[in-house]
């Protein structure tokens, strides 16, 4: 039996996907497999950073609305274009913003900071400073600087840098393969128009997929294994061997947990790792390392094994994809509407309306869906702790 | 001008998304057009919630480890399996969890709290309440409920209670098309090897696709326009008639975006809605009507043009696409490392690196995207706050 504080910790399998190069347009989220570097200068040239007048600082000092600086504008720059203009002392030239500074000038005087004193003339009523209005060529980035780092997955704002620097391809890590395993004499799939007493829908495979998904991962369903050794075997061998994460849900009863702890202890050294951790929902959770491959047995009801998966498994996804710095999860804070009890030693989670800034628990037998669907989020009682008061501040964390 | 808050509560074009139906396994995160109910009781049959025995309730009555109940094993069921025994008074029969309850017994005692007193015969030491380990035929859903609310977009255990309920396709909202243009006469696609001088790559249109699909949309790239009113208005008419969002990043000088004004207000009725929010970085921002189609121009500036996005644009992808109750933003809280200057009746946002705890805020000319790239979220300073002071607790808005 592990906590789930030495599991996050110590469960940490070799395994770890290739890498691909891929386009921006399919970049989004995916995981730089090293560090990108600034291929040139960024913006690679001195630019305006407001509309207005280039000029030499110097020429404005002292400047005030009762005693101007009078310049001679003597030509303008256009957008996206070298200017074909100098600045010399005493001028002033008509800059766009994003214009290219002109050779001569420092310094860019807002218009706000300006009137036109005769056809030709301008009056500066503030003093500039050099670099004033403007960004070095070198200031966004220096060639050769880490412009995004490894294992950080890309952002909207990283995919703009990238354009920037006409990084047009990255290199990132392969999504990881989650090969996803029902198990249950009672399971049937989701698309049997009409079941027999005793029988119930696979509803826990298609969550893990959109869990999958959400953790970078991509889910590759493997069907559903009736209660027998021989079969989860073969099933389990097969996607031990193509599959970077194998997930499988176990029988609900005790024989069928069982079953599948004997079965995937046979599947590759060093084998299990923990058999049961200190987590309710999800005792019953078997993590097991089949020559580099996490497998991981969740509980068989598809509340439990989901709790799970959030908890355990999308990190043991993240980390074969190379995902050292995830996301946060969202999270809000709210105070707790009554007592939630718990046990030292074990970790809870803790479904949660938030109703008017209240955190309202939702209990109910483990085997019910509608609880994580009514559910906006959850609520963790830590190891050490033996339960919350009704009055709480606690952070709940937001299903998405 | 208008402020941040009357942009969120009142620009809303009449623009919807049409219906579509999805399967299951393109359902994550989609949006359903309508609540979706259960087609029967879930789980449509009485189950055990634990390994154990069916009983009568009133059989474990007074029952103790000094004075156990004797009942009699009469039989098991099997999972998956409609039961063939019932349950007598005295009588006990092995139940696995999930199993359905036979006919005759109100209640499952968990075989923890029993024992076998000689073959066919156990001691129950704990009394069972009718009910008790185990969970009614519509305990999960009763034909005809809501279980799941139109407008929220789909999570894992979303898709799942829809699996158990045989609804293997739902009935979403469209994804909104949103069309992205981008003008300037400075900018050149990303995938230019080399930049004359003056030249920059269009790193804001990458980047608001992806926020495009952070909110559920399409993104539809449009290309560049030259500052160049009659390419402008022939480029943005065709968006406006075929995309159900459009967003042009406007030129960054003030002849540019004055141009991008001029065309915007001629493309529809009612046209312009504001021209101009308190917001910083963001004030040349604009907002139309056109035909119930929602048009937004951005600062040209690719940071500016991503704050505003993130904060104005992304809410009217996710209304027109029907997404009425959107998931929150990740956020954690911080303190803030220095004092940050703002002026009453603008609302600013500043990027900060969360760093030992601390939320540092990070400066910079609104033109460098590297800002946007170092930080791990924002910070709003609101409307009526002349500036926050160092050390007061923030919440800090998390990129991702």
């Amino acid at each position: 039996m592990r906590t789930v504080s030495e599991v996050l910790a110590g469960f940490r399998p070799a395994r770890r996907t290739a890498t691909e190069r891929v386009t921006l347009a399919d970049a989004h989220g995916r995981v730089p497999a090293e560090s990108v570097r600034a291929p040139h200068d960024l913006p690679g040239f001195a630019r305006s950073t407001v509309d207005g007048f280039a000029v030499r600082a110097a020429d404005t000092y002292g400047a005030s609305e009762g005693l101007p600086s009078y310049l001679t504008v003597t030509g303008n720059v256009a957008m996206g274009r070298a200017p074909d203009v100098t600045v010399a002392q005493g001028a002033a030239v008509v800059m766009p913003t994003g214009g290219v500074m002109p050779e001569g000038a420092d310094a860019v005087v807002m218009v706000e900071h300006t009137q036109e004193a005769m056809p030709g003339t301008i009056e500066v009523v503030r003093p500039v400073a050099p670099g004033e209005g403007t960004v070095r060529a070198d200031e966004d980035a220096v060639a050769g600087a880490v412009l995004l780092p490894a294992g950080r997955p890309l952002r909207a704002q990283d995919l703009g840098l990238l354009a920037a620097a006409g990084l047009t391809d990255v290199t990132v890590q392969q999504r990881p393969r989650v090969a996803i395993v029902s198990t249950g004499d009672e399971v049937v799939p989701a698309d049997t128009p009409e079941l027999e007493v005793g029988e119930v829908r696979d509803a826990t495979a298609p969550a893990l997929a959109a869990l999958v998904l959400e953790a970078g991962g991509e889910p590759e369903l493997h069907g559903i294994v009736p209660d027998d050794r021989e079969a989860l075997d073969r099933v389990l061998r097969d996607a031990v061997g193509s599959a970077d994460v194998v997930v499988v849900s176990a029988g609900s009863s005790v024989g069928a947990r069982d079953e599948t702890a004997t079965v995937v202890a046979d599947l590759g050294a060093p084998g299990i790792w923990a058999h049961g951790i200190a987590l309710r929902p999800g005792k019953p959770t078997l993590l097991a390392d089949c020559g580099g491959v996490p497998v991981i047995g969740l509980p068989g009801n598809p509340r439990s094994a989901l709790v799970v998966f959030r908890l355990v498994g999308m990190p043991v996804v993240r980390l074969v994809g190379g995902m050292t710095d995830p996301p946060a999860d969202a999270s809000v804070r709210a105070r707790l509407s009554r007592d939630v009890p718990s046990a030292a030693g074990r970790r809870d989670v803790v479904q949660v309306a938030l109703r008017g800034g209240a955190a309202v628990p939702l209990f109910g037998a483990s085997a019910l869906l509608t609880i994580l669907t009514a559910a906006d989020g959850w609520i963790e009682v830590h190891d050490d702790a033996t339960g919350l008061q009704g009055g709480t501040e606690v952070e709940v964390k937001l299903y998405r």
